[in-house]
């Protein structure tokens, strides 16, 4: 019997996940490697970071993910190195030899080389790094409650988003609603309403470019307590403090970076040529232009449609990690390749309660409804059923109650071992 | 107007939480001081070391829990000194004036002396340690799924805990049933049924002692696959090894010691005398006998009762707390001290799926009917009626699937800034 081809794929993201599930009665072994025992719903992160969800409902563990499927196996650990020339991956050190590979590594955070924004700004890109968001702004609060400084505890109590993406205005809605609502009511002797500060900072005129083509999202967070400064551009910032190109200093302990992305590090190692960004310029069947065998997909890949680079959006990713899959099978079967095609099912995101902006088809919603589509079908995407039952019992307390659930400052166990 | 008196509570455990609630509606400042800002579940902190319960499910932010009360203040920190002499404490360093105090500070392992114990061993005591724990052991069989070497394979799956009581036993029943079921599943290729051995270790004769009076424990444990070892006494602990006083030598990576508890170290500020286990000899009105406006109560006492010392549950705290915030309004308004005594409503424990024992009134039940008691008593003290509601979810669907809802290594933020 033949030796079955090896198909490694790097991540289990949307991308890898979706590549995988792709692969699953095909003739090849598959592994899969993550650094995490878990696959992470990114698109409910802020949802963690604002007290709103338990972290452990947006991830699940990848080996009950594909248990099911016999020629899939996971291993955990961090990918240090990629040699496509010798067709091997380095798993913490160790190499692992791969046939075809699917690079599915995601992204991190971009900062545009500006000064002290990645010393001194919390992101919003793992599990990880939104818990410790949460642990901060709580601490943060805590400690003003005992504060007897104005000025130092109008500082604890301002909180500046950099980024009028989806992920800092879907962060900055979620926020007000924490601090105004079930925060207020925990500190009576506070006065959070009066005191407490959220800023979203947009370098252009639109929020949430390509989903909302208008002012009302802008508006919709001013009505729910947010200082939205458009046409503001972040200077620097220091220990503290946002330096505004204008001149303004905005003084504050709490400064989050929402304002881009890049490629993950390691994928430098591959030695192929890479955007400014970090990512790779695929063929149009998501092949590395060098190595045939080795495929990208997800947020690294920077990819032309319709003369426009596509947005890297958890669509792009499985949509790319299905192609990949089924062009390593093609290259198998020695059949012609397809070319990666993104169809575009829709963009939206969510402005705190009860309102959403949502672009389906060219065509425009605002307001309930919006926040209605958005909520089935991010329910309808979150993986597993026990999730979904757990996150919808989770938003309907909220919304009936106006309350968080998980307000909990847990310092919790960073050994890695 | 006079100043009211300040009662100063430290902790807001079960002792701590229910003195506070007994003083909604007296005429005091209270000021609860905790380092978290959670109160914490404790007789369900296993299921969090076993990956069966989030952790956010057993906390609950003590200034929601108080909240309705407007006497009450809240301050996160920790305690890091009692100087009773001149009515103060310390927290996180900075001085605390008190007339009155409830010291609820509760409890953590004690080693007996046993060499290695505390450096080799995982505890149980806090939902830190419970997460450290979980992410342990998962990352064990993560790693033995990678391992060549048939020895260290056989050490990463062995699992031991030290101390046949409540703790213990609850602990090697979820994890049994964590490794044989659904990890069983999540590992196809591993065999975890042959490979993987829960070792429970009690010095002395029996399980459950106090709430079992037979073998019932013991042999429930061993149909779930636990390997229990009475008479058996624990020597030494070394890195990956549990030297026994019989000779034998216990390979493992996972030592737990769930033997023993002692009153936190703080109290030894307090500069008065204390037992062997750093617990309180207090009066019959809780008092300290040195300074009557210091009140000890729950974990932190060590009280005669029929010729007995009181066995340390969070029923002792929970009646403990309530009468010596009665004593501190006795004492306010001039009347006499009520003598604490504690009314038993009866000791239990879980074995796993369906099984429990139970002594109530001085009658022993064993098995399901155990079971059921055991979970409807623990859903009704669960405080707040959603984590009752999100703990049933998790425990139905456990009890329907025979899954795990969160076996997530999750390496988590650590800074306490």
């Amino acid at each position: 019997m033949a030796k079955k081809p090896r198909v490694v794929i790097l991540g289990a993201g949307f991308g890898g996940l979706w590549a995988a599930r792709k692969l699953a009665s095909a003739d090849v072994d598959v592994l899969i490697i993550d650094k995490n025992n878990y696959h992470t719903f990114l698109p409910l992160l802020y949802q963690v970071a604002a007290a709103e969800l338990e972290p452990e409902r947006i991830a699940q563990p990848v080996r009950y993910l594909i248990r099911d499927q016999a020629n899939l196996n996971f291993q955990m650990g961090a990918i240090t190195a990629i040699n496509p020339a010798e067709k091997t991956v380095a798993v913490d050190g160790e190499s692992v030899g791969y046939d075809y590979l699917i690079v599915a590594l995601g992204s991190t955070t971009a900062f545009f080389g500006v000064p002290g924004a990645e010393e001194h700004c919390f992101t919003l890109k793992s599990i990880d790094e939104a818990i410790e968001m949460r642990n901060h702004i709580l601490r943060k609060i805590e400690a003003a409650a005992n504060e007897p400084d104005p000025a130092k505890q109008k500082q604890m109590l301002t909180f500046a988003i950099v980024g009028g993406g989806a992920t800092g205005v879907e962060y900055a809605g979620a926020l007000a609603e924490l601090i105004y609502q079930p925060l207020e009511r925990d500190y009576p002797r506070l006065s959070l309403n009066k005191l407490a500060r959220v800023i979203l900072i947009e370098a252009g005129s639109q929020l949430l470019n390509g989903i909302d083509n208008g002012s009302y999202t802008a508006e919709r967070l001013t009505k729910i307590g947010v200082d939205v400064r458009l046409n503001t551009k972040v200077e620097s910032v220091e220990a503290g403090r946002i330096n505004l190109a204008d001149g303004e200093q905005i003084l504050t302990d709490t400064a989050v970076w929402a304002a881009g992305i890049q490629g993950q590090p390691v994928v430098k190692s591959a030695g192929v040529g890479l955007t400014r960004g970090s990512q790779f310029e695929v063929l149009e069947t998501l092949q590395s232009q060098d190595y045939p065998e080795m495929f990208v997909v997800g947020d690294l890949i920077r990819f032309m449609q319709d003369g426009k680079p596509l947005i890297n959006t958890a669509q792009v990713a499985m949509q790319s990690g299905e192609v990949a899959a089924e062009n390593v099978m093609a290259m198998i079967n020695s059949k012609p390749l397809e070319s990666f095609r993104y169809y575009d099912k829709g963009m939206m995101a969510t402005i705190g309660r009860n309102a959403a902006v949502a672009n389906i088809g060219g065509r425009h919603f605002t307001g309930f409804f919006a926040w209605l589509i958005w909520l089935f079908i991010h329910l309808f995407f979150l993986i597993g059923f026990r999730n979904r039952l757990g996150v919808l019992t989770n938003w309907a307390w909220n919304y009936l109650f106006y309350e968080r659930v998980v307000r909990l400052i847990m310092p919790l166990d960073s050994s890695k071992e």
